[in-house]
This record gives C-alpha cells, structure tokens and sequence, in this order.
C-alpha cells in the first residue's frame, strides 16, 4: 500500500532522535522556530507555480508544525509541502 | 440523479471506519490537524490555475473539516476542493 | 423586466423547501457550512480569471450566506458569484 | 461641469425611491447585504485587469455601503468602482 | 526646487474652501467616506500595472487621508497614489 | 567598505534638520505620516517587478517609520525598499 | 556534511561580535528592526520569482528574527530566505 502526493505535497518520515544525532544534526535550543529532520517517501508531481527540488530517500529539514500526520500500514508519516522543506542534508 | 461540481471542486464519500482500519490507514492521535480517508465521486473540470489530479474511485486523504456537507438520494458526500485532497492511497 | 448580472455574477432563485425535498437533495444537520439548493435565472460574461460553468436552468448548489438578496416583480433572487456555486445536480 | 471617474470607477446617481417602486424593484428586508438602485452617469476607461461592463444611462444595482458621495452643481453623486456594480437592469 | 514623484505617485495641492465652492463641487455630510478637492501638480510616470490617467493642472478628487504631507518653499503638498484620485472635475 | 543593497533595496542617509531647512523643505505637522529627507548612497538593481527610479546623489523623500537602520564606518545609514520612497527633490 | 538549501533559501553563519567591530559595522540601537551581520554558505538555485544575488563566501546583512537555526557537525548556522537579505558588505 503506498501514498501518492498530490500537487507539490510530499510524504515524509521523520528521523529517529538517535539517528539525528549520529548523522551530526543536533537542533539548537533557541527560540527561533526549530526544523525537524526527515526522509522523503514519496513526492507530488509538482504544480505550475511549485518545482519539486527534493527525490526519493532524500534526507530533509522540514519546518516544525507544517503538515499533516497519518499512519500507514503501521508506520507514521508527514505529509507536508515543497515550500515547508527548508534543505536537503548529504 | 447526480452531483456535478464546478471549478477545482470534488465531490467525495466519506469511508466507515471499518474501511480504514482494513485499508491498513489509521489515523494518529497528535495534535496537528488530521486527514480523513475518502472515496472520489464527481470531479470538476478544474481551472486555468488548478489541474485536477484524481477521478472517480480513488482512495484519498483529505483535509479535516474542509468542504461542504450534502446529502443526495439518502447518501452523504462532501464537496471539496483540489486543494483539499492530500494524497491518493492504492 | 430583466436583471443582468455583470462580470462573474450569477442570479439565482432559491429551490421551495417542498421542491427540494421532491429532488432527493436534503442537506446534513452538520456542524459545516450547508449548501443552499437553487436554479439559475442569468449567468453574467464571466471574466478573465472566471470561466462560467452553468447556464439558465441549471439546478445548483449555493454556499449559504453567499450573495445579495434582491426583488424583482414581487420575486426573490439571489446575486452570487460563480464561486460560490458549488455544483450542478441534475 | 462635468466629473470624469479614473481607472474602473463609475460615476452614479441613486434612484429616488418612487422611481425604484415603479420599476418593479424591490430590496428584500433580509439580513444580508442589500443592494441600491442607481442610474450610471459616468464611466471611466477600465484598467487592465477590469473592463467596464456599463454605460451611461444604464440603470444598475449596486452593493450597499459602497463608493464615495460627492455633490456636484447641487447634484448627489456615488464613485463606485466597476466592481461593486452588481447586476444591470432593464 | 521641485518635487518629482516616484512610481505611481502624484503630488496635488489641496483646494482652497471657498475655491471650491466656486467650482460647484460641495462635499457631503454623509458618513461615506468624503472625497478631497485638490489640483495635480507633478505626476510619477506609472508603473507596469498603473497607467497614470492625470497631468498638471488638473482639479481631482482625492480619497480623504489618503497620502502625505509635505511643506515645500512654503507651500503645502499631498504626494498620493494614482489608486487615490476618484476623478477629474472639469 | 561599502554597502551594496539586494533586490529593490536602497542605502540612504539622513539629511540633518539644518539641511533640510536650507533646502526649503520643512515638514508638515499634521496628523497624516509625515516623510523624512534624506540622500541616496546606493542602490540596489532593482526586481522583475520594481525598476529602480532614484540613483547616488539623489535627495529623496522617505516614509517615515520605514527601513532598517544600520552604521558603518561611524556613519548612520537607512535600507529602505524603493517602495519607500516617495519622491526626488530638486 | 553539507546542507543544500531549496528554493530561494540561503545557509549564513552569524559573525562574531568581535568580527562585526573589526569589520566597522556596528548596529544602532534605535527601535527600528536591526540587521545582524553573517557569511553566506550556501545558496539555493532560487525561484521563477526570486533571483540569488548572494554567493559563497559574501558578508551579509540580514533581518534580526528571521531565519531558522540549525546545529551541523557542532556548527550553528541559520537558513534564511533571499528576502531576509538586506545588502552584501565589502
């Protein structure tokens, strides 16, 4: 069973704590609003307006509380929108 | 007697929660805003702006408290617009 | 004597609580905002942005509170826009 | 002396209330807004977003509330824009 | 010394009362926003979406506090937009 | 060490009250916001939507209250967008 | 380990208090919105909209409060967007 965004949406699955810190992304403590690390699932085809900048297994940044949670097949995921994908982290 | 929706509109039916939970898709209980899983009925002819990206019999995932409630021959649908279906779920 | 609406303006009669009960349209007691069941009487050009998707005749679903009200000849029409003319049943 | 409205504005003059009478229109007493009778006096160029859908002498209706009075030669007069020009009527 | 407008904008002097008067244009003691008698004396030179449709010396209505202040060799001066002159008297 | 401004952003500094009085300028005061003289230092290369209308030397008017004060080399410096200023003075 | 950032997003190191003195820039403490003084790391390849005027390596002025902060490989960086930039220093 898969999830095929739609428009410029795209499905993530957000990181493990232990893997953000292996990967050597530690989010800091300030006030400023905090990003959350990601890998991109599945991405939509994009609209007019939006081009999609990110691919398949991508590792992501993503704007804190953007998008929406569901669980598939007994995995949680985020679907959220190009514009909420701050950077790809290699 | 049948429903056809204007512009980037969508008319949809809601799935039992006894479909979810077959379909494998369940919803978390966190506090961001939550789709709902639903069955595409009628689709619009979309704009000059908006491309429509599902028809009839898909399984999508659609925003939580969008669109319009109607009841049409006993049967309830709610009226949608593009913009208000995340994803499509085979 | 005829009113003409301009631009994407539609003027539309509301359906009698009887003859949309004969219809089979029966709205939802819900919590949403709940579509009004009407006909069209004039469909205005349309503009550059707005294409016009019904015609004279055409039973519609209008978003409630949408519109200005107006009598003519002793009988009550509704000035909406195409926007707020969710869907054509038939 | 003569005014001359710019961009999409309508010069307009209100229809005395008898005269409203005897053209058959009628505003409803209903809780939406309701909309004026009026008589086009002058009509500026239009703009490129806007084209000018009335003439001179047409008699309209237009939203309530809306455009700036000016009294000129002892005359009344509302500058509306294109706009809040709802519908002509004949 | 001279002041040249930018982008749309176009410096007027406001009309004395008693020139007003003369001119047969008497605003309203409507609650309606009430337009301003002044004449045009520099206009910017537009921008791609605002033509300018005044030039020197022209008597216009000006939207009231529309603008800004400004005292040049002694004489006060309102730099507004093309967006806030209503129309030309003539 | 200089300052070169992005987008529409334009680099000015303050014209002092004695200056501004030489020049005849003297602001208005009135209830309506009231503009600030200053001269243009540099300026940006302007966007697909905004030309850029002012160059170095120019003296300028300003709205009041806008852009973001920064000092450089001991001297007091504005960035403002093109959109702030109002107007050239000659 | 890098970031890439998407869109119009740039990735910008804060410069120290101490680099920003020697440097001769030094923010004024009026109540208008300070800059902050940073080095651009990386660029994102921009929009249809938005053009990158920053590269590698420019000393930057940005917007206090805007931004995203992130921690990468024990370095703190902020990712902003092409808009928060308010001028290149040199």
């Amino acid at each position: 069973m898969t999830i095929k965004p739609l428009q410029d949406r795209v499905v993530v699955k957000m990181a493990e704590a232990e893997e953000t810190t292996q990967s050597g992304i530690i989010l800091t403590g300030s006030a400023k609003e905090k990003p959350e690390f990601a890998e991109v699932i599945e991405v939509g085809p994009g609209t007019s307006d939006v081009k999609m900048e990110v691919k398949k297994g991508d590792k992501v940044l993503i704007s804190k509380y953007s998008g929406t949670n569901v669980k598939l097949d007994g995995e949680e995921y985020i679907i959220v929108r190009m514009e909420d994908i701050l950077a790809i982290v290699k």
